[in-house]
């Protein structure tokens, strides 16, 4: 890892998700570089009436498929893989409807066909599934892969509106195209679908063999009346093995409370992969915008550029901290007189901590205060602690718990 | 892929994961063979007083470790290493504590050291951070990854049971072991929480770098009193980016109902990760059984046998099947009168579809029949809602929604 190459790449496509990587590996070069010993640079863009393919083939290491669609891609994809340069690509319908082709292309090429970001974007779905778990046998997958349904089934649920009026919503809000066709009638599932059960139960799997329905005919009271049994409902694909058959469908269902794909809500995306050796795993995160999409495709690229080694590279020695900052539970069992509040909100004020929340529980002999703070740096929050114990209408000794704030998403 | 050659695994340790691994891989051996046309086999086993590690090294092709600790473990896997042979291990404190010696080592050899099983299992979160997200930068890493510490959170929150009754308990069901100090004080979690931390931020991380506390002093009426307010208490590994240094630490802590993590209960692991370009992805799974450990220990030898391409095979084609069973939701718009229900019972006990619960909502003109059904092949179902829809008391088409009952876990 002591000489850096470059790796030149192909880019194919230069919409929203092209845009996306072009920046993210430009970004990203130096750390690439670091990780596996080639650094990524972008040799040829091939866009709209600009650019000649042949020319940026001859050109590149590898070849980065964001066009969409079958034609011209598969073409593109063939003609690389054919000439012995690995591809990654971002294309659900390509791999669905075209994989025994390209795999074959991949293997008379020797080269790799990667394509994580085909599947629930940087949710690292394909990886886990042909990597991670592809010794064990897999008896089943289900998934939540398209994100403008959950979302809108999600919206449906917590607003009670009606299909129709949360469609409108999610095209506002850009979680829906204007001609959400193949989003809500389950075809974009199904491709999906598709990839993830060829790869599960080493079979060639046709877009015709998955059957799918959409949630287009789902009515809000439904839901309410299903809610009130413990019941969500999710567009959800299934692909299971039977014995020596499968399955792949994809269609609306209730899920019960305790399934791991039941708390998934809005844009999301998740999987559920179960077999004998490891009862379950699940991976969520959100589905494929651009800039998610585009990390997946980076992913790809470096695992080519990596060889048979993960990339692990130590950048530097980094300083470890330890004075951090946090929210607490505080958990005070005091005498009940007056002024105590009045005592330890000093306390907490002279440190500059803020109180969220405080309610006070039981009285008499089992008095309590229970109170939770804004963030505060966690050697002040200690030091006003030390000071609280040594109150004299304590009753026992203080007791905090750090509280992780919903600063996520 | 046409050649199938053989590969010699030299086993060190045979205890509980050693073992789940010696049957795995034999059961699996013709399954990895299609997939990367190496077949392998178990050439030697090293364990307590059997077996001359000098001699299994000589005959392997790639050394798995699962003895445990670090003495002679570190010895033996530097050996390897150093002698060009990949290695596997599970070893949480080997890599935790010896990781740069290891890493060094490895490179040195020019062969791979892989340890997915080290972190949370079978659920995949090292090749996660390595590969899939290895060319982006993350930000922070929060996890759920000693199981036993969070069955126990989950058993107190759900019975309200004092720490050492449900401690009593977990050792009862294998949940905890006889000494459970190092789990229940935090200081295995903190061994993960350094491997992931180094992962993640490029960069040393040692033992002592990681500050904890465990889950000894939490008490049920904190779990209580936070639950009024909407906090679950977890104990969370954090990891985060501060600017140009990090901190790694492990803290019971309250989590809010939005949490990716909040919703994951009794002996699981599960781990978030986050980026800008990605927000967040969770992954989540058992934590370490025998068998899933095993598993994840096959996941990297294949990989080490696969070389650079993720293995891809197509085994046979398989038939897909669409005569399938299911439970279903069936919500009937009726008419208000004398023997509806009874019509309808009629029509599906003749489809030999048995009903698990019937509510009749609204009266007059909105009088309703929502039903689940037990499980039925569903093309009876559909045979028999086509017989309820030519009923004359419907007063608009029936609505069936399928049903995935709670046969998970």
């Amino acid at each position: 890892m002591t000489e850096v190459t470059g790796a030149r790449i192909g880019l194919l496509g230069r919409g929203t998700v092209g845009g996306a990587f072009h920046e993210l590996v430009t970004e990203r070069a130096g750390a690439v570089a670091a990780a596996v010993g080639r650094r990524p640079e972008i040799a040829g863009v091939l866009r709209r009436g600009e650019g000649d393919f042949d020319e940026i083939l001859a050109t590149s290491d590898l070849i980065v498929e964001l066009i969409g669609g079958t034609d011209p891609a598969c073409a593109y994809v063939l003609a690389a893989l054919r000439a012995g340069k690995p591809v990654v690509t971002a294309n659900k319908q390509l791999i669905a409807q075209h994989g025994d082709e390209l795999f074959a292309a991949a293997r008379e090429g020797g080269v790799q066909l990667r394509f994580e970001a085909a599947v629930a974007g940087a949710v690292p779905v394909i990886r886990t599934v042909q990597e991670g778990l592809g010794a064990i046998q897999i008896e089943r997958i289900s998934g939540i892969v398209n994100g403008t349904t959950n979302f809108i089934l999600s919206e449906m649920t917590a607003s009670g509106a009606s299909y129709a009026d949360v469609l409108a919503r999610a095209q506002e809000l850009g979680y829906a195209e204007a001609d959400p066709s193949d989003d809500v009638n389950g075809a974009d599932a199904a491709a999906k679908m598709a990839i993830l059960a060829r790869l599960a139960f080493h079979t060639p799997v046709a877009l015709d063999d998955v059957s799918y329905e959409g949630i287009t005919e789902i009515r809000p009271d439904d839901i309410a009346y299903a809610r009130d049994l413990g019941l969500s409902l999710k567009l959800l694909g299934v692909a299971e093995r039977h014995g020596g058959a499968i399955s792949v469908r994809v269609f609306p269902c209730f899920l019960y409370r305790g399934h791991p794909l039941a708390p998934v809500e809005g844009p999301f995306n998740a999987v559920t992969v179960e077999a004998p050796a490891i009862t379950e795993i699940t991976i969520s995160g959100p589905g494929a915008g651009g800039t998610e999409t585009a990390s997946a495709v980076l992913g790809d690229v470096v695992s080519i550029l990596g060889g048979e080694a993960p990339p692990h590279s130590v950048e530097e020695r980094l300083e470890v901290l330890s004075d951090l900052e946090s929210s607490f539970y505080l958990h005070l069992e005091v005498a009940d007189r007056p002024r105590v509040l009045a005592a330890i909100a000093d306390v907490l004020g002279r440190a500059e901590i803020s109180v969220k929340s405080v309610v006070q529980r039981g009285s008499g002999t089992d008095a309590r205060l229970v109170m939770v703070t804004h963030r505060a740096r966690e050697a002040d929050f200690y030091a006003a602690l030390e000071e609280i114990s040594d109150l004299d209408f304590l009753r026992a000794p203080p007791r905090a718990i750090r509280v992780v704030e919903e600063e996520y998403r």
